[in-house]
């Protein structure tokens, strides 16, 4: 069994101005919504084991924002805060692939 | 096929002074040199699709520091550049887990 039954990773990448990055779509902000959502969900807890994890850059920027699911290695972009918690609640929660935002 | 082979993360986190994390150790110097040594064994080509990458703290400070590699999730502790060589070497390149350093 893997130590963390889903490990997420927000790319949360700042470049320069004018580069494009993750963090130019606002990705640490949308990172810890996204741990405040788990966490009110209580799917952090011992049974559930979600992680929700800054990263550095995932070099895939033309893509971004990107996120990326382990250890399935399902890759997700977004746009809002619902674009999250459908993935959240589909992906995280219900182990159902959201296809619309897979990249 | 996985979008990288193998997808590693450096926990590079930097607590308060007197609080355990990874960085305490070095943590961040650690993956800049993991990153230089696969970038020099062209191991981040397009055919072997090894990426190293920062990550804030993966929760596993009282083992720290430590890395973990997907989407086979084994996790590793370190002590220095030869313990990283040992990973890249047998592991990233060679597909053999280094059982001395997992956690």
């Amino acid at each position: 069994m893997s130590y963390y039954h889903r490990h997420v990773f927000f790319c949360v990448n700042q470049r320069e101005p004018g580069t494009l990055c993750c963090n130019n779509f606002g990705a640490q902000a949308m990172r810890d919504y996204a741990k405040e959502r788990v966490k009110a969900l209580k799917l952090d807890s011992k049974n559930k084991r979600i992680r929700i994890n800054n990263a550095g850059c995932l070099d895939r920027c033309n893509e971004g924002p990107v996120i990326v699911v382990y250890p399935e290695d399902v890759w997700y972009t977004y746009v809002d805060k619902e674009d999250i918690d459908e993935i959240i609640e589909e992906h995280l929660k219900n182990g159902r692939v959201v296809e619309r935002l897979r990249i």
